[in-house]
């Protein structure tokens, strides 16, 4: 019997109508003759709720060490409430369910409460359950430390729960019901002729949801590349009996015809830090990038530049917008020991990435990019790549423009 | 060094102001040299509004006994929320604590989920983190079942859980914190003559608390005298530096003065009904009771009177409010086989009862009580006595009467 990972993220199980949609979703599958295992998130709010809550018990002495654990406590209660209430709704439908937490499989993690890592796995028991007929209802985003205490797996972590049993349990495939009814070209929001794409490779999607498209967490798309776990992105609003086709995310072997860029992404969670004038010798930027990397701050899209002091250079490169209080104070604190004269930092600052396989073998991909922004009097600041992506970072206020331009530019425009 | 379990309903952990207060009331302590168990309920709302969601989501058919389970899983997450935060806001006042959920400890029950009772505590992790000046924050309701799920122990089962840790710890004492400064002769929003006592028996407790006087749960006054677990009633919204005494709770051989009557109770939570012309033949009111048993719905207060009809009898009982629809339901659905011509229910009664150890060297106790309600027009409708207590069921419109009289015809009025 195939065995199949759904799961519905917060916005799919707000309320108590949606959670008896969603029952109707699993029914459809069970009905087909597959054994389900469904991961839920919190419903939508509740986390945020909850980390609310947190903040004001008040950011705890990080010397004591256990802020992250108690925090885990308190946050892993809102997926445990959604897999008991589905549980009791698909009972009342009169289907054979039960509510799963992370420490009853046991999902076992890594230390890192806060944004733990998923270690093992032991799904002999649950794989046994759903193979019985009995449909197995996920607290997603949590599991069980050494430590014998609740770990959570970081935002959004849900995916990352799903994708992960999809593999512990060989599933068939692992269905991701969200909000939208696949991944676009670009933010819809944004450019109305965007298009959803039918397949997408790991590759890209791993790139688009690094750089913020929200449809996946990153770490979810890694271990799906991982394991090679088809991946499916629908929506839970379609309606329950004649869902729409969604986006598959596969091996880029089973994508026939591949795109030379597949998508456009902008991602608003970013700020630029510049260090003026650091002296230009060996060892600076390693210090800069050490204090960072130890307080686990990810840095991006370097750029050294020859400073008009000689034998100095400026450094400016960009991290999550969300670390940057915190990395301007390490910063600022070891001014002296970097050598640097001023630090500038913007929060006005987007990264546009155009990603897509086919970059590997065409060239004059980047050309487009940077004709097509210059075109439109964009300024690019800092630029990284990858074998399968161009970023550049430019002014936010330019977002619109330049996502629009380059959709059209690159021929992903659907007819109108 | 002495243990001390501290335990806080919920109007006390209510919000995040209410949390920190209950910090100050635990620092108290710990500064005393306390070895510190403190037991939490769910913020003041919190259980209700998960029972909600769990009654929305629908009654589980009952043959696939999994309902309860789920249920469990659902409720049982307030008190983790509040365990978290309370260790947070512990931690973020420079002292040690962790979150303990039922599971962690763990804290073994029996298979009657949602209202479980405990059958073990495995308490020696437990003891070894606080006699290491670790406070341990528990989450108060909840254990994990034989089934490895976390079981509930019925509402208000955070005094449970707090006096079977007390006994299981061997603690000095368990303070039971709440939102009233200690256990009164009656109810002082009834009576503004009431008086806090400044001792009462296990025996005169359990008496009150089973017939409705709601400081504490009755399983848990039960356990405290079984294990003999001083406790202690006290409020936590006294000034958490100057502490009233409260009342304590403890061995009868511990009160000196013992009083003939210590307690006026007011019980709303009756219902009563009545099967008219039930044939007046061995086995039928056991049909009745065995029915009644058999669905776990708990009788109380019987009368049998003859009936009109010649070899006929009236049998009159009273039940928990809550059960009465059910009750009526199966009581209606085997009239052929009890046999009796029509059934009565009344909600509209309230139980009285006069409590105290005294009772059992003293006369003319129950006299006083039946001329006093005489005096004042009010009929009896059914009685009940045990060795320290009188119960007197009568319509529920002279509550305020019937509890202010005998308040003062026991002598239990405090100077005005």
């Amino acid at each position: 019997m195939s065995r199949i990972v759904m799961k519905f993220g917060g916005t799919s199980v707000a309320d108590l109508d949606r959670i008896r949609n969603v029952a109707r979703f699993v029914r459809r599958e069970v009905e087909a003759g597959s054994s389900i295992v469904v991961v839920v998130s919190a419903m939508a709010g509740e986390t945020n709720k909850l980390v609310a809550l947190c903040r004001q018990a008040g950011p705890a002495d990080p010397k004591l060490g256990m802020h992250d654990v108690e925090y885990d406590a308190v946050v892993s209660s809102g997926e445990q409430v959604t897999s008991g209430l589905l549980a009791l709704v698909l009972q009342n439908q009169g289907l054979r369910a039960r509510s799963w937490q992370g420490w009853q499989i046991p999902l076992e993690t890594d230390m890192a409460h806060g944004k733990a890592r998923i270690a093992d796995i032991k799904g002999e028991a649950l794989g046994e359950a759903i193979d019985g007929g009995e449909i197995a209802v996920i607290a997603g985003f949590q599991g069980i430390a050494p430590d014998g205490r609740i770990a959570t797996l970081g935002r959004g972590g849900s995916d990352t729960t799903a994708v992960a049993l999809a593999a512990a349990l060989k599933a068939e495939r692992c269905d991701i019901y969200t909000d939208v009814d696949g991944v676009y070209t670009t933010d819809p929001r944004i450019h109305k002729l965007a298009r959803r794409m039918d397949r997408i490779s790991f590759e890209e999607m791993l790139e688009m949801a690094s750089v913020g498209a929200k449809v996946l967490q990153t770490r979810s798309v890694e271990l799906a590349m991982a394991y090679k776990v088809p991946v499916r992105v629908l929506s839970s609003f379609d309606n329950p009996e004649t869902p729409g086709p969604g986006t598959v995310i596969c091996d880029e072997e089973e994508i026939v015809e591949k795109n030379i860029v597949s998508g456009i992404t902008p991602s608003h969670d970013e700020a630029k830090i510049s260090l003026l004038a650091v002296p230009d010798e060996p060892g600076r930027a390693a210090r800069i990038f050490t204090l960072l990397a130890d307080a686990n701050i990810n840095v991006d899209m370097i750029v050294q530049s020859p400073s008009r002091a000689p034998g100095k250079a400026n450094i400016s490169f960009t991290i999550p917008e969300a670390d940057l209080d915190r990395a301007a104070t390490l910063l600022s604190d070891a001014k002296d020991d970097i050598g640097y004269s001023a630090i500038q930092s913007d929060r006005n600052v987007v990264k546009v990435s155009v990603i897509g396989v086919g970059m590997k073998s065409h060239a004059g991909v980047a050309s487009v990019m940077f004709k097509t922004l210059a075109d439109r009097g964009i300024n690019i600041q800092n630029i990284s790549t990858s074998e399968i992506k161009i970023s550049v970072l430019i002014d936010s206020q330019y977002t619109e423009l330049a996502v629009r331009a380059l959709h059209q530019a690159y021929g992903l425009d659907r007819a109108a």
